[in-house]
């Protein structure tokens, strides 16, 4: 059954990569209002592809939001595997920074290059791919497995949350897997036991009621654009990197000597950073690791900065507004509503008297963690020794998936904790967010293979 | 003679209006390379309409940038008055914010709304009208007068300064008017005895070589616009509002006891600026007045930034660069050239290694100051009485004008100082430089009877 599932992926791979290219094209943007019809053609095509391989439960499920694609395939006695996955994507700003359209996926070397070509329609594409190998040849799978594919992702999962806590009965599993991120070598697979949280808003300051001319009244009234820069710059120590929030770091769980030295086990460095990212320099909060920082640490990003006159030339104005899109990752066990509530404090002491301000909360993400020494988690050791070749380094995610802490809250038995299975096939340069977004075909390989390898391993657990 | 001229006015006021609307509707922004053609011929607009009134003299000059104009009548015995003005414009965004295109001016409630109707077309106009009312009835000026009307004012007139140390004999003159200021209210008509000047800069950050995840890299990298914003605020002490450019005041010139008392007597108060602008407070340098801040000060404005995403929605995203454009308004002697050496120092110290940044000068023009005793700045109060009904308050003005302190370099006798005599017939709530810019009819009708009584008083000085 393993083998001919194995043989039947590698044979099938050009239609396969023709199926993923097809995906790829419909301009899935989820923040963006006026691509919610593509969306929507992206979680029908989805079903459609599930339903030709024989999953007929496959249909689009309405939400507040964006729908999601719910399967489910029940015709074995063991075990019940739940499979995340997102089909929404990105924005592509700035376009002029693309090297080709990012809706027109083209092949170049060995790699397709396409918005959500990593994140996550490809590795989404090789769970699909899998389960396809097996319906198509034993006409069975070797376990039961359920399918969970969201249009919401990339803006926290709005309505994902409330679909959970709604159908936690239909939802219930004995593990999950997600398959939505990167290696972090081609040949450095990656176990991830948690996620960060995130907080995402927006801060506005209003002055004068228009813009004004900084001759006239620079020295008068407070410029916007200079009292939101000090706001800013106050929410982070500009020496230790250490986020200013009062009260911000209090639920942070400290860090065990036992999981210290785990995370000193991955091969993440300053310097492989640097090359990454080509900095001339790393960063980040003083006192930790890289690997630490990027997972198990707190961060602060202004992801986005408006006020004023930005055009070419000169313009002499005191604008009468400006804005920031500011987000924090948070770790266990900062919950976003309440370090919203300490931002939302911190900003009436800091602000000025001569402005007005509003702090909106764009999105939300809780933190979550895993236990590592899980079979289920063990399990995907094996398939990626299997599928790759290699064995895998265990991180925590540096980035959020909200629905990994709500999965856990909602379908865990009492008194225990479903295993959530992080894996991923995509490489570090892979840029997802950025331009030119890229997959490689190897890891679109690498993928499939795995989680076939993964279905059998832990059908026979 | 004089009663002669101001009847002329009078009575033909319906047809200056039409004209200076036909001025209005050119486009004649500076600073954007694609409305060139339109500050060119915003200029010959003038040309044509001071060889209309028997100034055959008149003539477009080239300069390295936008042409100017230059005209001269030199028919009387008495002394020779250079008059300074610009036909050039700001820019209109935000455009949504005006009431209706600022290219199509209208009439509304006693008022002209466009771009450009106080600042300064409307008042360079004034000016025009004032020497046609002599020439169309007494065929002559009562002193000589030369005209010089740039279309690079906006812009910090980079290419007036080389005209003028080029031209230094033709202009010569025994006083230079300006008539390009705001009164402080309809009864309160002001003399400007200075300017500050400007140093215009852009200021960018770049840090990975593109856009990055930050769930990814939040953490391991500095964030351009966290390290922009974090460079910004500390330029400026966010309690006193004092500069902190090491260096920045030292060449600022003292306020004598005398000086603080005339501004005293200016009636502008911080409650005066709060309801202009609709801040809930005023701001500036502490232990400073509000007159003394916009006048006497310098000051530091951010009047752009931009960084990362500001779309609807959210973008998880560490941006690869930042950048924003930001002024420092100078007062004697403080030199555009040396403050920006002075930046660039502090920002080679202030700049952490994991960035590449730079600093780019966008304009400078120098602050000056005048004798407010002058006979020709006597002469201008006298005028604002007889046009006006009002004595004027004296104030420097807190704006930038390049050439007063180049014409001042350039012209003045060995051993002296030229005057030069700062007027001007717009109100505080014109919105110069900002949309729904206006210049009131009643100011328009007092700038041109009061510019042809002070041609009257200063020809028989």
């Amino acid at each position: 059954m393993l083998n001919q599932a194995l043989d039947y992926a590698r044979q099938h791979r050009p239609g396969y990569l023709e199926a993923l290219l097809e995906w790829l094209r419909i301009p899935s943007i989820s923040t963006l209002p006026e691509h919610a019809p593509d969306v929507r053609r992206a979680g029908a095509w989805a079903v459609a592809r599930l339903q030709g391989m024989g999953v007929s439960s496959a249909q689009l499920m309405e939400t507040g939001g964006h729908p999601l694609v719910y399967a489910e395939w029940q015709g074995a006695p063991g075990p019940t595997l739940l499979i995340y996955g997102h089909f929404d994507v990105q924005p592509v700003d700035p376009l002029e920074a693309w090297q080709g359209p990012p809706f027109e996926p083209r092949l170049e070397g060995e790699s397709i290059y396409a918005r959500g070509a990593s994140d996550d329609k490809g590795q989404a594409f090789a769970v699909l791919a899998a389960l396809e190998a097996y319906l198509k040849t034993a006409g069975r799978l070797p376990l039961n497995v359920k399918v969970l594919l969201e249009g919401e992702e990339e803006i926290t999962s709005p309505n994902l949350l409330p679909y959970v806590q709604a159908h936690a009965r239909q939802l219930s599993a004995d593990a999950i897997l997600i398959a939505d991120q990167e290696m972090l070598g081609p040949q450095t697979p990656l176990i991830m036991y948690g996620v960060r949280g995130n907080l995402y808003v927006e801060i506005e300051v209003q002055g004068p009621a228009s813009d004004l001319h900084s001759g006239t009244y620079g020295g008068a009234v407070d410029n916007p654009v200079n009292v939101l820069v000090r706001i800013l710059a106050g929410l982070q120590d500009g020496t230790t990197r250490r986020v200013l929030i009062p009260g911000f770091h209090d639920a942070v769980q400290p860090l065990a000597e036992e999981e210290r030295a785990l995370l000193a086990q991955a091969p993440i460095t300053d310097e492989v950073a640097r090359q990454l990212t080509g900095v001339p320099a790393t960063a980040g909060e003083q006192g930790f690791s890289l690997a630490e920082r990027v997972a198990v640490r707190p961060t602060l990003e202004v992801h986005g900065i408006a006020g004023g006159f930005t055009g070419a030339g000169m313009k002499t104005v005191i604008p009468a507004r400006a804005s920031a899109k500011v987000s924090m990752r948070l770790v266990p066990d900062q919950e976003p509503q309440a370090i919203a509530a300490l931002l939302e404090a911190h900003l009436k002491e800091a602000m000025p008297a001569t402005v007005r301000w509003g702090l909106r909360v764009l999105g939300t993400a809780r933190p979550a963690v895993t236990d590592f020494r899980a079979p289920a988690v063990q399990a995907a050791a094996r398939a990626y020794e299997r599928g790759i070749g290699a064995s895998p380094v265990y991180m925590r995610g540096g980035g959020s998936l909200p629905i990994v802490r709500e999965l856990i809250d909602r379908l865990s038995p009492p008194g225990g904790a479903i295993p959530v299975v992080m894996i991923g096939f995509g490489l570090p340069d892979d840029g997802t967010h950025a331009p030119n977004e890229k997959f490689a075909l190897a890891s679109f390989h690498q993928g499939i293979d795995t989680v076939i390898h993964y279905l059998d391993i832990l059908g026979s657990v």
